[in-house]
């Protein structure tokens, strides 16, 4: 490959997305290629010529294996969309002065949905235009919701932070047996798609009995119905758990994180709209309805950041996905994504694959229907055999002070 | 030791409390002592004969070692307090009698303040009425508000939860870099001591700048400072992350959980009065007096739950505080809590002591004033040196299925 190559992270991070920058670093550095810069704060921080050397972090092993366990976009994040190519060519042609003035000939860009569609427009208009520096886009989001791929690098470790603490939230709420009725909402991420959320089901095993209900958004969420389920579920044991999606929704479409006790708009206590808070909301209504007592826990920002309990298959794939990228740019390949593929057979296996941008970009991809029990609270075993091996494995943390380390970006 | 001992856990667990169950059964076996029963839901269990052979789990080397792993409380916990004896002396007599029935010569009874209580009223009942059964305390509480005792056990593992969480979480909220002003509240638990919020000083190290401020409920909290604050901050960096203790109140007593917008007594969307979410109400006061948008994390169940990040220096204290107990048993000494001493000297050096029920029972002991800095948004350095020696070392879980194994009781 002539000149060098750039990698930038874009979109809410996830816990293993600095492992897919290490895969573009290490497999470029194997191919000969001379400079590998990062984009600081993604494609934003790009068009403001704000550039890295990763020599200068990841030369040596130590700093490989340091950011492999770092939490949250190394490089820094943006939710930049780019403008309208007609309305605003001056920001695309920036893009490519900045890529000329470092001898840029392929970006690599770590996202999701809308990052994309930056990678789409981007590949677009140098076609367009005649230019040939390549596009490459490599996947990430806890949410698992991009199309055509397998699963996203992002999802196993997300997945495996939501199991294994739903597992050690079940045991402690069970600790006053039947001396005590005790009721938990769990409110777990994912607006649109139920991934998140069904990861719940897979904190049963040998030692626990898993979560008593799971409500994905993919299904209408109706509060006659659930009130039943918990009154049935009461009737029979003490110790109730429960995973729902922020993003479960009424028939007509509303959040129930919107809704106030009178079924209307919630606010906070200043008056501002509210758009969280379902987990809340639920165990306000089970008090209110049914006299049980019910609280609430929000796994929130920890079930993106916690890489100190990170999934080695998720970190690996992340990694793979980084340097399949940098293969396919060797390819001259540009305007797709890297895809993970499933091997066919019972064991697990993982390939990449490269797709066509246009198919993916703002798409979303769903819990599948029939993944779905008819009671339409929990998963069937066919989710638990498609998610189960995304969470196998451990990276443990670099531990210095007591408390794991990190990479640390210098600018 | 003439006969048998039983232990009993009490109160809110912590990710450690069972590491002291294993500590009492390898101590009492050692010395010889034949039947080790464990209490099923502490003294309200055991009031109804609940009771088991720890043999059964704790006989091989593997239950031992998965119990160590294992969160909330192994055999189950309880808020039972005893009556006064004076208007229930039979629930006195029924606790002889079941301890009788089993030979049970000493109980050992793991718990804070409360299950401290307890211990005295029983041990005082027995040299009362001539009976030699002894009572001996084991010290647990993520709270650390036990007097006497330097540290207790369950403290450093949850500190050690909390640092490493806001470790990440800080980095997550810095990832918009300077696009973006990210207020974030992170509030963590201890209604009356700060020991909990005061972890949060933890996450600061070579490779995370730390929290940006820490509210103790030991000082009284002023909500216009806490706004200059606030503001003051959000003019010199777009990252702010605040830790504060979920106890916080006004000079006039109030909880700020209580408060609702107006300054009146909160309720939930129905009605409900409502003693949780400071972060979140701290949040919308950000917004509606500074415009800033700000969110809020609550570590909820989880700060006392996570047995995957426990900290090893926790767990060995924990089991050396059971090992000691029985110690104190085999000496017939009763109506003592085992506590924890620091060794003289720069390094440090974890002892075990013994001290007078009587002065521990009921008793609270808060973040000493001359720790926290005088801004009264900060802890000084007294405090790290106090508890960095308590999160330092990891016991990495048993992984099967790709998330943590426990040990499960069968009845």
């Amino acid at each position: 490959m002539r000149g060098n190559v750039i990698v930038g992270q874009s979109g809410g991070p996830t816990a293993v997305i600095n492992a897919s920058v290490a895969g573009v670093y290490a497999a470029a550095k194997r191919a000969g290629v001379n400079k590998v810069y990062g984009m600081v704060y993604g494609i934003q921080g790009f068009l403001e010529d704000k550039v890295l050397d990763l020599d200068e972090y990841l030369a040596d092993e130590a700093g490989m294996e340091l950011l492999k366990r770092t939490p949250s976009a190394f490089l820094g994040s943006c939710r930049y969309k780019l403008p309208d190519v007609w309305s605003n060519e001056e920001q695309f042609e920036k893009v490519f002065e900045v890529m000329e003035k470092y001898d840029i000939s392929c970006m690599f860009y770590i996202g999701g949905n809308d990052s994309m569609d930056t990678v789409k427009m981007l590949s677009d208009y140098a076609k367009q235009k005649g230019k040939n520096q390549c596009f490459i886009g490599i996947p990430k989001t806890i949410d698992n919701d991009l199309p055509i791929t397998d699963h996203c690098p992002g999802y196993g470790s997300a997945a495996k932070y939501i199991a294994t603490s739903l597992k050690e939230i079940i045991r402690d709420n069970a600790v006053y047996g039947d001396y005590r009725t005790a009721i938990l909402l769990v409110e777990i991420m994912g607006r649109h798609a139920g991934w998140l959320t069904a990861a719940a089901a897979l904190a049963k095993d040998d030692s626990c009995e898993g979560v008593d209900a799971i409500y994905l958004p993919e299904r209408d969420f109706n509060l006659d119905e659930f009130l039943r389920k918990v009154k049935e579920l009461a009737e029979r044991k003490k110790s109730i758990v429960i995973a729902v999606s922020e993003g479960v929704r009424l028939g007509n479409g509303r959040f129930v994180c919107e809704l106030d006790g009178a079924g209307s708009e919630k606010t906070d206590v200043f008056g501002h709209k509210q758009l969280s808070g379902c987990g809340a909301f639920l165990a306000g209504l089970i008090q209110e309805k049914t006299g049980y007592k019910a609280r609430a826990v929000e796994f929130s920002t920890l079930q993106r950041a916690a890489s100190h309990i990170a999934s080695l298959t998720d970190i690996e794939e992340a990694f793979r996905a980084g340097e399949a990228a940098v293969e396919a740019a060797l390819e001259e390949k540009t305007g797709m994504m890297v895809t993970l593929l499933r091997g066919e057979g019972d064991s697990y296996r993982c390939l990449t694959g490269l797709y066509d941008i246009h198919a993916i970009a703002n798409q979303e991809r769903k819990v599948p229907t029939e993944w779905i029990t008819e009671d339409g609270c929990g998963v069937t075993k066919e989710y638990e055999v498609y998610a189960r091996p995304l969470i196998q494995g451990e990276l443990f943390p670099i531990y210095e002070n007591g408390i794991p380390k990190h990479l640390v970006r210098k600018v």
